[in-house]
Parts: structure tokens; sequence; C-alpha cells
């Protein structure tokens, strides 16, 4: 077989399919975010789409608790959590991140990902006949866990009680059961019902599994996530989450009970066989959870700026979906727009936000998504929203109605 | 079901099998590895069974790209490298990598364990029909990613070439081929005849997939690994590599042709939808990786150490697995005194060496892997001769006959 031949017939399909993905090269200035440079574009842009939800990234507190610890302890880890690699700064995390979801325990992972993959993937696959029910619009962590287990996968209408229900009502009470969801979807930024859903994994002998990495940090009086919020964090099981996003820094974690984490450690491949974090970032992402715990100026600061930006776009009917999180989709809904759009936006505004087309999200549903930030200005905000209107005008997007 | 009785009896089988793990909580001293403090021990130890084989981790050139990065561009990266996450400093490493294998390109991922995962996940899921020829001892990454993709999967004798071209006489000509193994294996510390491996691929039309984890940084007269030393990077389809182990910091990669990387970069899930490194352990690496390739102290000094370390073992009867590379497993054979002998070297020596335990290792094979590296001194060598040959009388292990 010619396999460069094939490689590249599969690229070139990609991009006939408007697919393919160009990565814009950027720098960010630590202490002005959102701006950055952007290496292989117009040079100084504003970013509109990142995930550092609170600008922690450039916290002076996470910061210099992550000089401090390169001075201390230097760079890596040196090994696997279980050989050599294992330090005080990541016991003192897994401790913040336990108090942070009134948990007896947490774990922490390479990532996010790697959380996802690892412990739903432990879980599903030792626990004896095990069946996975999984919201439909679980991420791709999450999917490729469950199916790394082989174990049963019964996959639910997404955020639908009802149809949940049936699936639970379907299956042996006896049989062990797993509920599998987010609080905060990454890309319609629309919230689950987890009261209800944790009622029916009572009513039905299932473990619950949230996945709360669009929340924690943002939600919550001490960023514990929309758990937190709602008063829920005893009711789950597992909670998920990571330190790559509203914290600022990298990695992912699940909090649990004692037995449940000390079970995901010790039987866990993704876990077991892989080096450790650098204490460096294990510093800097309990200083930002510490951090985010005893500050809401960062929570209010960003949701008064998303609710600006939504009543901004609302003012010139800009079609956005309307949802109660921080993650506001502005709907495209046509491939070649949406890149083209972005591109424009690029180029002749210096404003960054990257499509978000197939397969990431539904043919027909491509969108830009704006995560405004505590750290973006009024005049940054002013400058998106001309930016967008004079688009749509030039590109003849539809708009919604605006109210008198 | 009852889940938490499900966790503590499982756990308590791998107590009542000797197989549960304990984690030492050290904390690094920078300039001052390989010591540590303790925290769960007796306070200062030396370690001995670190994965920073050449003390990278604590190199000013390396702490000081890392701080220069946190000041110019924050902690975190804020997103995966499709959305907002794609760094100058990834763009940088990446380039330095490629440069190191004599590749077209390479593609970062958030750890070797990843990369592993993902590439080999990819590549045998996404070429048609492929068949993954892996050796026996392969890590659990590589294992893992296989069994990830489904793909057919053909093990091979370790490093055994008679019986890696009969399974490649069986398979039809013109399916697509895989040969997964590694250079320097983990464990025990013996290397694949990787020119005469290349030779059979090319026979048969198979790619190559070395996973140069415990070599890279260490071989090679720019520290590429062996296929560097040997003069064989060229013939190699892919090289995978970390910065986690000799470059000190943490992560994993892949190098290969430019349409291969691109196709990893655009099929995997693994790579797409996940946090990007942050920039300052980027640089990190870089700087690392820059270094190693004009330096070749740090790797004479460790070979040095590990002639003496093998010398004085000899010469009091220490059984060790003879080897080609810089590991020297000292077999205990036998879990409750590998696990005896440990912990006293901890308690009373002060030396810090973790047991090695089914199932990382076959059962009977238990043993100490102990790793030294350029940063150790004589005083820490006799330290740790002079506390074995005490062990060794007290449990009363057997020895090797010493040439007189």
């Amino acid at each position: 077989m010619d396999y460069g031949a094939f490689f590249r017939s599969e690229l070139n399909s990609l991009r006939e399919a408007g697919n393919y993905r160009a990565f814009a090269e950027l720098e960010r200035h630590c202490g002005r975010f959102p701006s950055a440079t952007c290496h292989n574009g117009p040079g100084e842009v504003t970013i509109w789409c990142s995930n550092d939800y609170l600008g922690m990234g450039q916290h002076p507190a996470v910061l210099s608790a992550m000089h401090n610890a390169l001075d201390r302890c230097g760079a890596g880890a040196g090994g696997t959590r279980n050989i050599s690699g294992n330090t005080h700064d990541h016991a003192l995390l897994e401790a913040e991140i336990a108090d942070l979801h009134g948990k007896e325990a947490a774990l922490l992972f390479t990532s996010g990902y790697v959380a996802n993959w690892s412990a739903l993937g432990t879980l599903a696959s030792r626990i004896p006949d095990c069946v996975v029910l999984s919201d439909a619009l679980n991420h791709a962590s999450m999917i490729e866990g469950i199916r790394h287990s082989r174990a049963r996968k019964v996959i639910w209408k997404h955020n639908d009680l009802v149809d949940l229900e049936a699936r639970l009502a379907e299956l042996p009470v006896e049989q062990p059961k797993l509920i599998a969801f987010e609080s905060v979807y990454s890309m319609d930024g629309d919230i689950a019902p987890i009261a209800a859903i944790c009622d029916l994994a009572d009513r039905y002998g299932a473990m619950t599994y949230l996945d709360e990495v669009h929340a924690v940090g943002l939600y919550g009086p001490r960023g514990g996530g929309i758990a937190e919020r709602e008063g829920l964090m005893d009711r789950l099981t597992v909670i998920e989450g990571t330190l790559g996003k509203a914290f600022g820094v990298v990695g992912g974690y699940i909090s649990a009970s004692a037995e449940l984490c000390d079970f995901v450690r010790s039987f866990s491949s993704g876990f077991i066989f892989t080096t450790a974090l650098p204490p460096a970032v294990a510093a800097g992402a309990t200083a930002s959870m510490r951090h985010l715990k005893n500050s809401n100026v960062e929570r209010l600061h960003q949701q008064a700026n998303v609710a600006q930006v939504r009543r901004r776009f609302d003012a010139i009917g800009l079609p956005h979906l309307d949802n109660p999180s921080h993650i506001i989709p502005v709907m495209v809904s046509d491939p070649v727009k949406c890149k083209l759009i972005s591109d424009v936006l690029m180029k002749d505004h210096r404003i960054y936000i990257q499509p978000i087309n197939y397969p990431t999200v539904p043919k027909g549903t491509e969108r830009l998504r704006i995560t405004p930030s505590p750290v973006h200005t009024a005049s940054d905000i002013d400058h998106l929203v001309s930016a967008l209107e004079a688009l749509w005008t030039r590109c003849e997007l539809a708009r919604r109605p605006v109210a008198a």
C-alpha cells in the first residue's frame, strides 16, 4: 500500500469538504489578555474564543505560585505518580479539589480528556456488567472512554429526562448503571437538569458522572460549578473538572469518594502509566482554585460582560443561541460563510474567533463561539459588535427582528 | 448494586495480593537533585528511580525558558490547538523536534501516553484493513491505542526477528501493516534490533512506529535516540518520544512525514479535543532539547555513573540484568521482599527506589529499577552500594559469583 498517497487523499477530502483545520499561531501577552500576536496573521489581535474564561492564566497569584514552584522543585515531576513523580504539590492540589467539591478525595490526570477517558473507561470496564447511560451530546473524551471500556452504552436524548427514565426503566434493577453527562455543554452553552437526573439515578440505583469542565471556577459561590450553585454536589457520584479552562493552567481531575478515587487510581492505565504533571502546574492550579474560592470579582465581571455582549447582539439582530451560560454561540449555519467571516474578522478587524464547523457541531449549525471574559474591555466589546454588524451586512446574513 | 462495597472489595484484593500501590510524597529541591524531601517518609532522601534521567528538570536553561514564557505569555494555553490554544511556542517546539529526528514534521501531545494512544489509535483505525504487529513487551499506552483502534493486532515475540518475519509472511502482500515497537524497553533496559526490523518492514511493505521515550535525549550525538545513534532515523515511519523523561519537563510527540503528522493532527480525537500544553512547558522542552543537541556532558557523565554502579554491583555480586542501556534492574524476584527492601532503603537509609512488582513486570521478576543520573555523586553511589549490600545480607538474598 502507498501510505503517503492514502494520507494525501484523506487530507484532500477534508479540504474539499471545507473541514480542513488551519491553526492560528498565537502569542498571548501576559498582563494584556485578551490581546495576542497572531504570527501567521495580521499581528496584534483580540481573542474572543478562549477557554481561559476568567483570564486566570495571567493572574499574579497563579504566576507567582508557578515561578515559586519552578525555583523550588524544578521543571518536570520526573516520573509517574507511582515511580518518583508523586509530589507534595500534587497532594495539596488534590486536597484543594476535594474541598472545592465537598468530596472525600480527588484524583489528578494530565488533562480533562484523559480524566474522562480514564475514569469512565476504568469504571465502566471494571464494574461487572456495567451499563453506561450517556447523554447524546457528551464530549469526545467521554465517548472514547465509554467506547474503550467495551461496556454496554445506552445513549439518551440530550438533556431529556423522559428519555433517560425510559432507558433506565428498561434495565434490570440489579444491573450496575452509570449516568454520564455534562453540566454546561460546550457548543450550545445549555445546562443539564442535574437535580432531576440525580432523582432518576436514586430511583434506579445508578451512579452519576458529571463533567463540569465548562463550569468549574465559573459557577457557585466558590467556583465549584453548577452542582455547587444548585446545592447538588453531594448527590453526584463523580464530578469531573479541568484545570485548563477557568482555572487557567492545564490538567484534569475527578472528585468523588475516597474509595472510588482509590479504585480509579489503582486500576486506570491512563493514570498509572503516565508522567505526572509538573509540580509548577499543580501549584499554579492550586493558587487559581484558592483564589476563585474566595473571590467573586472575576465571575461577576465575566457575567456582566456576557450579558452586555448578548444585549448588544440583540440590539442589532445578531442571531445567537439563548442559553443560561457564559457561552454565546452566534449562528452562521453555513460552513463556507462561517470560515469566511472568521477570516475577515481576523484580517480586517484583528478579531480572532475560530469558526466551529462539522464535525465539532452538526452540519447546518456552523457558528462563532464567543466567550466574553472579565478582561475584555468596553472598547473590545464595541469593536466586536461593530465588526460583526458590518460583516452581517456584507455577507447578507439573516438577522433576528430587533425589539423596538 | 452496592458500588462502594465493590470498590472496597477490589482494593482489598489488591492489598492481599501485595499489589496495592502506596505513593511516596516527594518534594524535589531544585539545584539539589537527586535529593528530595519525602513528606510521608523519613524527610530528606536520595532518589534513585527517577526518569528525569539527566537532571534536566533543574537545568538553568530549562528553568529560565519557563520563567520567561510565564512572564511573556501567562500560565495556560487557553484552549485546544484548534481553538485559540495554538501558540508560537508550540510551533517552535514542533520544529525543534522535527529537526532532532531529521523528519519533515512533528506533532505534540499532552503526554507520551496520549501520543502513543492517539497516534497508533488513529493510524490503525483509519488506514483501511490495517494490521498492527506489536512487540509483546510494548508499553501500556501502545497496547491501549491499538486496542482502541479495533484493528487486527498480531503480537510478535519480544525483539524476536524470526517470529516477526513469520508473522509478516503470513499476511497478504497488499494488506497495510504497521510494526509497533520500542527502542529501549523500560523495565528490562534491553534494546530492539531496529535496523533488522526496518529491513523486514521494507521487505514486507510495513510502516514502522518506534517508541523512543526511554532513549530521546540520552543516545545519539544530538540526543535523537537509539535510531540516531545507529543512523536509522530516516528508515522509520514514525518516531515517538517524550518531553517528560530525559528532557525533564512533560508532554509527548510523534515525528514523521508532513502528511502523516497532518493526518494524525486532523483525525485524532486525543489531539483535537484537548487543551494544549502551556506555552511555558513548550518553551522549557524546547530549551532542554536545544541544550542536549549541543551538549554531550550530561550523557557522558550519566553513562560513566551507570557503568560505575554496574561495576560496584558486580563487585558485591548483586544480581542485575545485563543490558546495553542506562536502566539497571536489580532483580529481587519476590514481591514481598522487593517491597520490604524498598521500605527499609527508605526508612533506614534514606534511599528512595520504588519496588516494581506485578502487573508492571511479570510475577517472579520483581525488581528495583535503578536509574543513575549525572547528578548522582560518588558519595551517593557509595551510599547506595553499601545500603544494598547490607540489605542483601539481612534478607538472605541470592548473589552472583564475584569475579576474582
